[in-house]
């Protein structure tokens, strides 16, 4: 019985206490999706007598915002499969006051006190402690025609119905239905897809210079060539300036001239804090998200905030930013349910390292930590790795290669952040990554993983540790690497050697490379001499792992060399196909 | 022309070196399969200079020996795909002078000498470092008959064509061929699936109580089902005794009196470190695994060992043993090139976790760090946590349940080992526990996790985060948990009860329970309080996440309460279906 008989003495503390408890009696939760809805449970799990209130402004709480997408495009064929809980199933499982269609349209911290708007009237409820998680609002670009009916957003479950109803509806008279989705974040990718799935002809508009903008742009290139194939039209670097309502069809105009036709009109340009009522009540928020600390407090006595509304902190950088991801929102409503419940065992919530992925296509594309941009950002000197390994063993059926980015920082190798996009076995490795940068590793810490291999699932040298192998050698000096994006700049004062064989070099290469494969260098040393004429060799290969061994080989011969980092399946990500010369 | 620039400076200490080196001039590496080759390969990566020999006993080098299974079931469709690498191959990428066939049959460390067994005739070779990277060999049980032609091993690529051959020639003539595999390891489960997957009757003899002994039974139990599923007879708890020849076929003996027709005989009954010549010249062994230091080295000076062959440490438990795994073979064999050749950059070598994968069937499971014998064998103190989550999304199409198992240290919570096994995503997970292991994470730490979410590919809350959290619950105080393997002994002296549906509870439960849905325990508290007068509570549910709730209710109602770990899920794998009632 010892295992039951240790429940009475570690829960006692708990069970026996009173009303004299100093815990809060009314929990006042804003928001009753992501961050608020956990928060609400875990306070149920911890506080059986509390009472908790679960205040949302739209139709439905816990639903599957993540999923609307899919329900758009089919893939998730029932409405019902999207609302995770309901009130009534919250209500019997863990006594829960929810309270959807209800809207907070003020807030006194001082009288501990909230104003809520529902169709029956104001009311004030008050509060002993209150956790704001009120989310995002969609971003509506300020251009002519945007209040058009055919403009919509994808945010909630009417949202998805209504887009699925219209895209089930018959089609118009030419037979041909037409989408222009403004915004290529992930929203807009996935709704993109599911209207392309569905039939429609696609517009994808982005303002910056490529999908998905935390996307490196050579982790960027496939998935837009993804896009391509399934029939995805992207436009990238252009806005959309105005939108002319007609009696069949808006037209979208854009900064480049062009002028779209479109049915529908969807808005996926971003989102902003959903946090005006609580700012005009005096809490602290940057660029209108609530500013909070490692307890999710904000400016307030016994109000807290978590959520995509909040402002975090990056780990990798110190940058501070908004990070809109459920998970960590999931988590940082729970652990806020700690802090107010049983501060002396809650965590400080942790700073997200902003982990995402997405399924585009046959590809999924997945990030983790800090991206070029934002290390620039913060002054910290880094190398890139670019590999292409297969997700497993290459000798077993259905090998695929994926492309792996890792940046390192210069010096120490600490890992900083992590990019890939490939058919299968990227998240598995974002996941490795993420858990390395949280852990503080370094690129030789990767060398060491233990990961499971069989050929099925992996290789002996697992992609992760072939990245640790790589960075390790560049931060000791053992790999020295160029890149693509340096091509234009430094072909003129080398010699571009291309280490391939005879038959991929015919294939395409680049303009200028000579071609020694590297099973031949040792025996044609002094032709690269002689080419080389006292310049640098940048080498290269197919995805730079022979270029490796053969910078190995310059490199004690005397030579000034690198290797090209990925290859040439990078230099085509970063170059194009369209610099390559056939022989 | 900056990455270029600072290139040369970096490479200057390798690339200026003469002939006054103090580096080894002669490498000679025994063994070229993972170990060896990794650490050839690496070798002359920093060494252009060294004269590296490989000398292997087989066929062949480099090949991929994690593959056999798979050419023997067809999945594999070439003999060449399991050549990774060839004599020629590596002489021509790398100059490396590989010689198969190669047996070396004496050790002089004093002379630094080794000879070695060819074809024509002995020869002794001196070297200026040695790496022992000579593997195991099967071990053969001394029973009567072992010796019959009809037994065989898979451990070469010889063996892999020699056994496809016979299950692709004309099957007998009663239509049926009979295979017995004798031993359930990783190999022997995989042989005997690839075995029936060619249309063989499969006999799995295993001594020990279940398939793969490195599992916990309740990880085990489903991979037995998958495999009595696809048709592999599986027997355990007994040995061959003795194998009879005959002119058809020959007949094994079972220890529990049964006797089994076999026309093939396939020995996977574990494998022993190939080190009698080593051990005989000197060479520190313990049961005859070559004992190294954390740089490879082993007992006598310039002899290095890496692979399958040594002893190492379990980094969990501290426990010494051996881990026959290819990758820590071939990082390790990496490592101790780094050791000889630039030392001073060179990394410890890491002792291995042992994470391990197999695919059986239509499942997967996954082991990474210290099991409950490992731990109990330790003295270490430590809770169980078992889970059923999906692998992504529930609401997204294809969710499916695994079955997770972690161990946490008590007191601290600190991951010691984790197991899982399910139709997929389970590989994922044990590599985030592999890594987080690695970094000495705690449960808190698994909570805080930043993973790739989407409906695609994760919840989230990631199964590891969910690990995390319940595992704090754990070493908080805030869940108490029971476990199914002590319900014999617990049920007398408790109430239990099934907070499942009345329709579920209906279709199987354990007897004596009394069923409460959880969503009804707060209004028939009473009844419960009945029904247990005065003894402790032992919750259950389907996975455990309702016992969860409502063991928080209990507990702060007063009771001595506590959760089924796992739920009806993990108590079927321990106590199977037989204890089930229906009503």
């Amino acid at each position: 019985m010892s295992a039951v008989g240790e429940s009475g003495a570690a829960s006692a503390p708990l069970a026996t206490r009173d009303a004299s408890d100093a815990r809060p009696r009314r929990i006042l939760i804003v928001g009753g999706v992501a961050a608020g809805m956990s928060a609400a449970a875990r306070a149920r799990r911890l506080d059986e007598h509390a009472e908790i209130i679960v205040l949302e402004r739209g139709e439905h709480v816990s639903f599957a915002n993540c999923g609307l997408p899919y329900y758009v495009s089919g893939e998730i064929a029932d409405e019902s499969a999207l609302l995770v809980q309901t009130p009534e199933s919250l209500r019997a499982a863990l006594n829960l006051d929810v309270r959807p269609r209800h809207e907070v349209i003020g807030l006194d911290p001082a009288a501990r006190e909230v104003v809520v708007r529902t169709s029956a009237g104001d009311e004030v409820l008050a509060y002993d402690e209150l956790l704001l998680a009120p989310g995002t609002i969609a971003v509506r670009p300020e251009i002519p025609g945007i209040d058009s009916v055919r403009v919509g957003t994808l945010r909630t479950v009417g949202d998805a119905v209504a887009l699925r109803e219209l895209v089930e509806s018959e089609f118009p008279a030419d037979g041909v239905r037409r989408a222009v989705v403004l915004g290529a974040g992930f929203i807009g990718v996935e709704a993109a897809e599911a209207l392309r799935a569905r039939g429609l002809e696609v517009e994808l508009v982005q303002r910056g210079p490529h999908v998905l903008a935390p996307l490196e742009p050579e982790i960027a290139a496939p998935i837009a060539a993804e896009l391509a194939r399934i029939g995805v039209r992207v436009r990238t670097g252009v806005e959309a300036v105005g939108i002319e309502p007609g009696v069949e069809r808006d037209t979208v105009l854009l900064s480049d001239g062009a002028s779209l036709p479109a049915d529908t009109i969807l808005l996926a340009a971003g989102a902003r804090p959903d946090t005006a009522v609580f700012e005009a009540a005096g809490i602290l928020c940057e660029d209108g998200a609530i500013v909070v600390d490692e307890r999710g407090r904000t400016s307030a006595p016994h109000v807290s905030a978590a959520g995509d509304a909040v402002r975090s902190t990056d780990p990798v950088t110190g940058i501070r930013r908004s990070v809109l991801l459920a998970g960590p929102a999931n988590r940082a409503g729970r652990q806020i349910a700690d802090h107010l419940l049983r501060p002396e065992l809650a965590r400080p919530i942790p700073a997200p390292l902003g982990t995402a992925v997405i399924r585009v296509g046959s590809l999924t594309a997945a990030l983790t930590g800090a991206n070029r941009r934002a290390l620039d950002r913060a002054g910290i000197d880094f190398a890139t790795l670019h590999l292409h390994p297969n997700q497993h063993a290459g000798y077993f059926p259905g090998a695929a290669q994926m492309s792996l980015l890792v940046h390192v920082r210069r010096g120490d190798g600490l890992v900083l952040g992590a990019q890939g996009v490939g058919p299968d076995g990227v998240d598995k490795r974002i996941d490795v990554l993420a858990t390395a940068i949280r852990a503080g590793m370094t690129a030789g810490d990767l060398v060491d993983l233990d990961l499971a291999y069989s050929p099925v699932h992996g290789s002996a040298k697992d992609p992760v540790n072939l990245a640790g192998m790589v960075g390790s050698n560049v931060v000791d000096g053992t790999l020295e690497l160029w890149y693509a994006e340096h091509w234009a700049e430094l072909r003129d004062g080398a010699l571009v050697l291309d280490v391939r064989s005879p038959g991929e070099f015919a294939a395409g290469h680049l303009p200028g490379a000579l071609n020694v494969p590297h099973t031949e260098l040792r025996g044609r040393i002094g032709e690269v001499r002689a080419a080389a004429a006292g310049r640098p060799v940048l080498a290269l290969c197919g995805s730079g792992v022979r270029s490796h061994i053969a910078h190995r080989l310059l490199a004690q011969e005397g030579f000034d060399s690198a290797s090209l980092s990925g290859g040439m399946l990078t230099a085509r990500a970063v170059l194009g196909d369209a610099v390559l010369v056939r022989s």
